[in-house]
């Protein structure tokens, strides 16, 4: 079976951006794109241009220096938004206008104040509109995930005629489950006439820890564009990492999934992201977390340096990590303060190991980490060298 | 159809300890195990008795203070931790012993150097063993993500007849993804003799951001027992989070299924966790995390001024936290400022907003954050003030 390709639609510069107190300026995300590009991003959301006249010029310089990947800009479903958004394009290779309107309930009622008529109204004016200044056009239907499947398709349908090409169902609320998720997608594919002609788009947010899970029952079920960010970052909980979605694929050859990502940019791409915006990554992240490969517990570290696979799935240098580390903490055991050892020049007989094992103990029941330092000590305090 | 209760197992001072240079001394770990305990956890995982004399210490203490909860100690299937570790239960009022060997391909061979058949002995021989010291004996089958399914309910169904109460199938390197991890629930609880007569656990590590997603699978499919810590710490990219488990039973309850947590204490707990070890969490951790409940936008937060449940799923009251905010930035909008002027003392007409909405902008592209005090500033300096 040939395998088939899932677009990475990153959305780092708008979505991710909507973090309090982590606005970037548009030096720093002329680099951050131009790092994207090179990553083997498909299309890069550069802005929301009508939100500020800052977004505006990110949008545009943004515009300029991609070489590879689509350009885009959000709007709402306002004529003034898509004529902004259209000129802040206007230099880009591959522009797309990404326009929408809520769609659940919550939305038409609460938010919008207004009909399901008028919301078909709305969304196929606006996709009309932007496709007289774009040939792709995303059409967003916000907050999806709480909106009945019968009337999602409906709004579906109508902006396929208006000449949506993509077309994203939010999970905007963070709501759904993954069989929920996945099962809406499969509803859209089997019951929206022309939808073999466009693309369809998950964008999750990760409230409740699912974002990835969902977006990976999404594309499973027939979307073959995810919407990601660098760690995952986002208005409340984020949105989907893009690092995971990368990995998951490359970890699970027979869901005959791939993305265009270079995996080994992952590593240095989420610390520029972390670092521009100070945006802590926790280091119990995965796949770019500082520990995500780091061992501390003897069992694992005993069964990582026998063979790396027992412990392990991905093979750091994959993700650009140098090596897998063995750190040596209370709960580490004989065999990692023994290949620490010699990795500081102590080659210890079993005798030796014994005793310096139960002084390595009381000094790391102390100690949160043992160091290279410490081994010296430890060792030599105990007379154990050998030379 | 009557709700189904899924039990938290937490294993925060064990597994979760398992982080490089965040290991906690005995006060601390009393501290959060007594919050535990008044939290609603079912089970706490105290410690791993064997592995060092401050943790069998921990354990022993632990034993001691909890009032409600089981406490369990982890031993490997080795005669001497599990007599240490009956040692170190011997005070608690429910006490349980977590016992358990290797039974993937990559464990038997690579890590034991031995046959399935020898695997199954000294399962059997391990749980019959602590079986005579604790009615209550959990036995995990390390790796069981990579077991193939036949041999892993092979062993199931021996160490069930040798009294096994508890069946932990850990994904240990955290590879599956939500619907394999499911359906090898649904493959025990199917064909597992004796199955009906004992819990069947989850324990996912979060290497590709499953961990959760799994976790979920496994209970919709049969598993009432899920494994987690606090803040989903753990070895690499860490375990289950609980706050996220708990959450989510209780935003879907057409799941039918719901554990005893408090989840008012979420917030306090994870900070206390997290102050404690020196662990930081990202402030886009799902449920937990400083930004979970803040809104920047200014799409969102008209719709959240508007009506919360535009864009919040979860009450921030019910996880402990007090409000959610309305942070000003760039991307924020005329009803957010307003807003936020208005909690500041002015009451601005549509003209006067629009007057300070520009200034706004120009000041937000160049501020991170607006803050109170530049509120003031700024709609001072327009002479828009009405008093």
């Amino acid at each position: 079976m040939n395998k088939e390709k899932v677009q990475i639609f990153d959305t780092t510069l708008r979505d991710g951006e909507q973090v309090p107190g982590c606005k970037l300026d548009t030096a720093q995300k002329l680099i951050i794109a131009s790092r994207l590009d090179e990553m083997g991003v498909d299309i890069i959301e550069a802005g929301f241009p009508v939100s500020s006249p800052g977004d505006f010029l990110s949008v545009s310089e943004i515009s300029k220096i991609v070489k590879y990947a689509t350009v885009c800009g959000l709007t709402r479903a306002v004529k003034n938004d898509i004529e902004v958004a259209a000129s802040a394009l206007q230099y880009a290779k591959k522009p797309r206008i990404h326009t929408g309107i809520g769609t659940s309930e919550s939305h038409i009622i609460h938010k919008l104040n207004t009909t399901r008529e008028d919301i078909i109204y709305r969304a196929k004016s606006a996709v009309a509109y932007a496709k007289t200044f774009v040939e792709d056009v995303e059409f967003y239907a916000e907050d999806a995930g709480r909106t009945d499947n019968a009337f999602l398709a409906k709004v579906c349908e109508e902006v396929i005629k208006s000449g949506a090409t993509v077309l994203n169902i939010p999970d905007t609320t963070g709501y759904c489950l993954p069989e929920e998720y996945g099962a809406k997608i499969k509803y859209l594919k089997e019951n929206v006439k022309g939808i073999e002609n466009v693309i369809l788009s998950c964008h999750c947010h990760n409230d409740l820890g699912m974002a990835t899970a969902n977006s990976i029952a999404g594309a499973v079920n027939g979307a073959r564009q995810i919407e990601c960010t660098i760690n995952g970052i986002g208005e409340r909980a984020g949105n989907t990492a893009l690092e995971e979605v990368v990995m998951i694929f490359k970890q699970h050859p027979y869901l005959n999934l791939y993305t265009s990502i270079d995996s080994k940019q992952l590593n240095e791409m989420s610390r520029l992201v972390s670092d521009s915006m100070g945006m802590i990554v926790q280091p119990n992240k995965a796949i770019v977390g500082a520990n995500a490969f780091s061992h501390s517990s003897g069992i694992h570290q005993d069964g990582v340096i026998k063979n790396r696979a027992t412990y392990e799935i991905i093979d750091p240098l994959d993700v650009g990590v140098n090596e897998s580390s063995i750190v040596l903490t209370a709960r580490s055991g004989r065999a990692a303060l023994a290949y620490r050892a010699k990795k500081v020049g102590y080659e210890l007989t079993k005798i030796q190991l014994d005793i310096a094992y139960s002084e390595f103990l009381k000094f790391a029941d102390i100690k949160k980490e043992v160091l290279d330092d410490d081994i010296h000590q430890i060792v030599e305090a105990c007379n154990c060298l050998e030379v």
